[in-house]
């Protein structure tokens, strides 16, 4: 076995997941990551912990999902076995990784949504257990990023395999502004792009240190971003990074906000689908989170929002749903049924300030070297 | 698509499992078997049923045993989610066709025991469920079959897609036969093969017509045999189609009965293996099971138990555990860990009598042109 899997299994299991013995533990295995699974497989055994593996198979969906399409897509509310599954388990490991990622392009929006719709009890489930999500790299995905597949491999080994605990230690620096701060401010003024310069309020709010562990209540591995559920959003930015929202290829997003509200958009390509996720419910004007990308080992983007945003030198905002771990307890945060990220370049010809003082500038943090 | 594959599904959900509109349907899919798994996962979307669907590789179970050796393989009983998973189920289907038949063999036996043992209630549960077994053929087990993947794909769907509902009629008649009679006696006299004469009584037992479907107490597709629990065996029986036991291949057994017990035994190769199944415990030592072949789509013995023990013109006797469905409601059937089947060739030089009566003589029956 390639001992980049084996260190990958046991990333997940022992810093992401916090396996212990006697653990009940899901793992479901994309159609391509075989290979993770065995590795993954053999942690578990080693810890004592308990395991069962689903098959997570895009093509399998696709086909019950249009095998649905004669019954008009009437799916039973929260189905008996997926509900006792998650609320048996304690921990979920999924190991994505598929071999198509347009493997599901034929299945009707409408047939999708009433599936999703008729598992949000099992949904609930899932997130109520020790969730890690992460993927194997696979020949698909190296597609999807416009790489070969060695060199993709190399990519995504070098953003999981991380010292996570020093980034950790470095993450929780910015977590300690952010908390202690109440206005956000981000400028960027470039020649080859319209700039930014967007204001926001995160009084109230806390940061999550998103370390890739479930410890800090981050469940993506790679991971390596510090977020918070900003409000109050003032002025327009600009989002260079591409990306795909619902299957659609969007480019250079443009976002102008008053009184927290996205009040005008534009984007070079992909405009329509920008509208449409804009247009699902109030909540989806309104920013759902703001994010600081902080993993360096990940070096380019790759059109998958796991590893992009990410992506060390980058921002990302997210219109729609605010996660409640920002949120003071009990209180309710920006809700929608969307929560789409979108991303900009910050490495050069940049300023993020926290009431006022800056905290990056070009791409690095005030702690470190070369920081002007 | 295959169009087999597509009918194999359909068999085994409307002829086999008899899934209806709402059922919790369990699909473990192997690793070599999603072919087969969206077609399954099609025709539940279409019934209208709902599906889980389980990832059953070898090579996970083997990284997960060889992992558990470190803590000396101490397993938990009965895991929750496992448990859980069988409990909820209406219907499991297992789709089996991995990608190579040995891929557990270093597992040391006491680990495969330990875990077997913890998980008694696992199994319980899903055998509590309508089960169906059933496999898709795949180049490892056309290797097992030492046939070419081709041949050996049409060999399989020969024999899984039958006219089941005929086939359940004619060993309907079987069964009355059985179910009426006392003793069965079977004789084959052969120059090239020792002399079989062995008789067995069957009063006051139920034949099972293994129809391939749980509507018939039939739980593999392909099936296609009769069966019950016979006891009292006297006399001597030869056994000559090639079979594995416990991974060492076994030919030509012959065995030799007193008073319902085994007293005598050899066999041309692996008596060794043959010796440790029947010093299990005493009831390895006695007949569990009297079974008669007949489909005929099964042309040829391929060393896989599903397919060779409802060969057409063949009978097999089981060594160890009675099936419940052939006992009298409440009784306890001869009891063993364990349930091995051997395998008697009777297209020539043999005849099976019932109470005296002749039923099938040199592999014909006595409702079939050329009994004579």
């Amino acid at each position: 076995m390639d001992e980049r899997v084996r260190e990958h299994a046991e990333v997940l299991v022992d810093w992401s997941a916090r396996v212990a013995a006697g653990d009940d533990v899901v793992v479901s295995v994309a159609e391509d990551a075989h290979d993770l699974a065995v590795a993954v497989a053999a942690a578990l055994g080693e810890r004592g912990a308990n395991v069962t593996t689903l098959y997570d198979s895009e093509e399998v969906s696709r086909a019950y999902l249009k095998g649905s399409e004669s019954r008009d897509g009437d799916f039973e509310s929260d189905p008996a076995v997926d509900l006792a599954v998650f609320e048996a388990a304690d921990v979920y490991l999924r190991l994505g990784g598929g071999r198509n990622t347009t493997a599901t392009a034929d299945v009707p929006a409408p047939v999708r949504q009433a599936y999703a719709t008729a598992r949000q009890g099992v949904r609930e489930a899932r997130m109520g257990t020790d969730w890690v999500s992460t993927v194997h790299p696979t020949r698909s995905l190296a597609q999807q990023a416009g790489m070969a597949y060695e060199e993709y491999q190399e990519f995504a080994y070098d953003a999981i395999l991380r010292d996570w605990e020093t980034l950790a230690e470095e993450m929780a620096e910015m977590k300690r502004i952010l908390d202690a701060g109440n206005e956000v401010r981000l400028v960027t003024e470039r020649d080859d792009a319209p700039d930014t310069d967007i204001s926001m309020s995160i009084a109230g709010r806390t940061a999550v240190n998103s370390a890739a562990s479930v410890a800090y209540d981050s469940h993506n591995l790679p991971s390596g971003e510090v977020f918070t559920a900003p409000y109050d959003t003032e002025g327009e930015a600009f989002f260079d990074v591409p990306m795909t929202i619902e299957a659609t290829r969007v480019r250079n997003v443009r976002l102008v906000f008053e009184n927290g509200e996205v009040v005008d958009f534009a984007a070079e390509t992909g405009e329509d689908a920008l509208a449409s996720v804009l247009d699902t419910d109030p909540g989806a004007r309104r920013l759902g989170e703001l994010g600081i990308g902080m993993n360096r080992g990940i070096d380019r983007f790759t059109d998958s929002i796991l590893f992009d945003e990410k992506m060390g030198d980058t921002v990302h905002m997210a219109v729609g749903r605010a996660y409640d771990a920002c949120l003071p307890q009990g209180a309710t945060g920006n809700d929608s049924a969307v929560h789409v990220d979108l991303i900009t370049d910050v490495s050069r010809n940049s300023r993020l300030e926290v009431d006022g003082e800056v905290v990056q500038r070009d791409g690095r943090f005030r702690w470190e070297d070369g920081f002007a």
